[in-house]
């Protein structure tokens, strides 16, 4: 199962960022979690036949590149549909004023780590386990758990 | 298994807004409840010219954003594709004077609430689990079905 | 499993109608069937400029609703991926002389019927299902067979 | 499991045809074959103002019925979604010179045809089977398999 | 499960090509390997009017189609959603001097392959499996992970 809500920001103003709010101690590559953006979209207040480009930036590929391209009378909204996973993100109006709508849905796939953790334990090193291993698995979890809580 | 049906809503008129119609005891956070917002259509009555912008409430993040911005002879209808999941969700006409109409689906995931009580009691507090627990448990499932089933 | 196909109809002239095919005894709300609608296309022949509205009816909620606006010269299609479970569904040219399009996906979920109807079995009623009850049940699978079967 | 693959073909000139390239022995309904039509897309070359209408005809269901109409300067591409499941088709160029693109996914779903050997054994027909008839629909699967391994 | 990460590359300049960087050792049918592209999207800086066509190559059909046609004014993106599965693949823009943006999604399916395996192991040839043939399907599955691991 995962616990999934609504992503939604505003960029207005040349050069504004917004950033995905990331919940995992591990701020650069967050594990089990996902952010799909599905519709960027023109505001009503947008200048007539001005672009306004949003570039996205992702930790994990470093990667910088134009993910919309909207202008008035022209592309009022695009539909990317395109997913961020366990890596931080940064969203950046790099040309025009704004206002410009990202929507989209944050997931933190929870099961999945754990999931994980069992087949590994499972299939490969069941025999060479130790006692001390086992705990230290078991913390990791745990605090996994208490990440995601703070945001329910 | 969850069960499903059509969501279609109309605004007409400046400020128009419309709830989104929970069926949970709890009704801001309902338990399993999704809401998907497919396609977002200008009327044909709709002034040509005019803005219509249609914002969205959602009570889980105390967010509120534009998700449709149409506009006869540009932009008659957008395809956002969010989900609102456990959360109460208004719609506002905050600008123009439609109509406008809002498709989308319902979801109510009746499997998965059970599930993770299940999940719960094996994993965590089987031991601790006293006998007035239990029934309360059983109790909240029930009226669950009981509201889902007013719908149908 | 489920059994699927295309779904493809055609508006033509103001006010036609089309019922979406329904299989089941249950002629309001079949069992297990859903239509999804994934695009409404506005035919070459349709007049510059005239508005070609359709609306659908759903009888489970009693709801009707325009689900496509659209207009040569300006929008010639639209995508509204919206699915109808467990109900009989219409379609009208409200506006327009068409010809208008109607694509989508007719879905036969069989094996859900059954499992629902095991599940009940085991959890709930096991000890107080006496004989008359369970051939009926039996019948009703039956004759759902039996429909499908036609259509194949 | 499924083997699935790109599908992309070109209309080119007034009447042109392209046929699903079915796999099965049964090329009218390939039992487990589905295609996808996901984007079909208008050729820089196409006439400005000249309509492109691509037809489909599907021998299941006997059904034909335009599913894009694109012209240069209005639409250049439609994004239909939608499904021929265990069916043989063919798309047509209706109107208009082309080029025209169709894009999609072509899908085989082995196990899917396994599965339901086994059920129908399983459920029905366990004792009225003898020996003539098991090794027949081993046959059946083999010939399937041997079809597929041509494609690969 | 399967690892995934965003796909985000960009063409500059008549007939400049991308190809998806494959990495598996069997560099043209990289098994377990799948591209996804959601959105073409053509650049602020393109001149108005001036064609853009994306053209694709895949290794596996040898096939080679137009995916894309932009154009500043009529349009701007498509969202072509389609996959490419197994296969070596190569974008190229065959008219205009772009900039245009390709976003999608790579996908390693690495839980797949192993389940494939399995289940020829356990329903087929369980009895006529000798000790050699067994360690050199381990050793497959070994290598696997190893190519696989070199990306994370």
């Amino acid at each position: 199962m995962s616990d999934e809500s609504f992503y939604g920001v505003t960029l207005t103003g040349q050069d504004s960022t917004v950033s995905w709010d990331v919940l995992s101690n591990d701020e650069d590559f967050p594990r089990g979690q996902k952010l799909i953006i599905k519709q960027i979209l023109l505001g009503a207040e947008a200048k007539e036949g001005e672009f306004n480009v949003v570039e996205v930036f992702t930790v994990k590929d470093s990667l910088r590149i134009p993910i919309a391209v909207l202008k008035a009378g022209e592309t009022r909204a695009v539909n990317p549909d395109i997913e961020f996973y366990e890596t931080a993100v940064t969203f950046k109006l790099v040309k025009g004023n704004g206002p410009v709508y990202i929507h989209g849905q944050n997931i933190k796939d929870e099961v999945e780590i754990v999931d994980m953790e069992d087949e590994e334990t499972d299939e490969d090193d069941e025999a060479e386990e130790d006692e001390e291993d086992l705990p230290k698995k078991k913390q990791r979890l745990e605090n996994n758990t208490t990440n995601n809580s703070k945001k329910n």
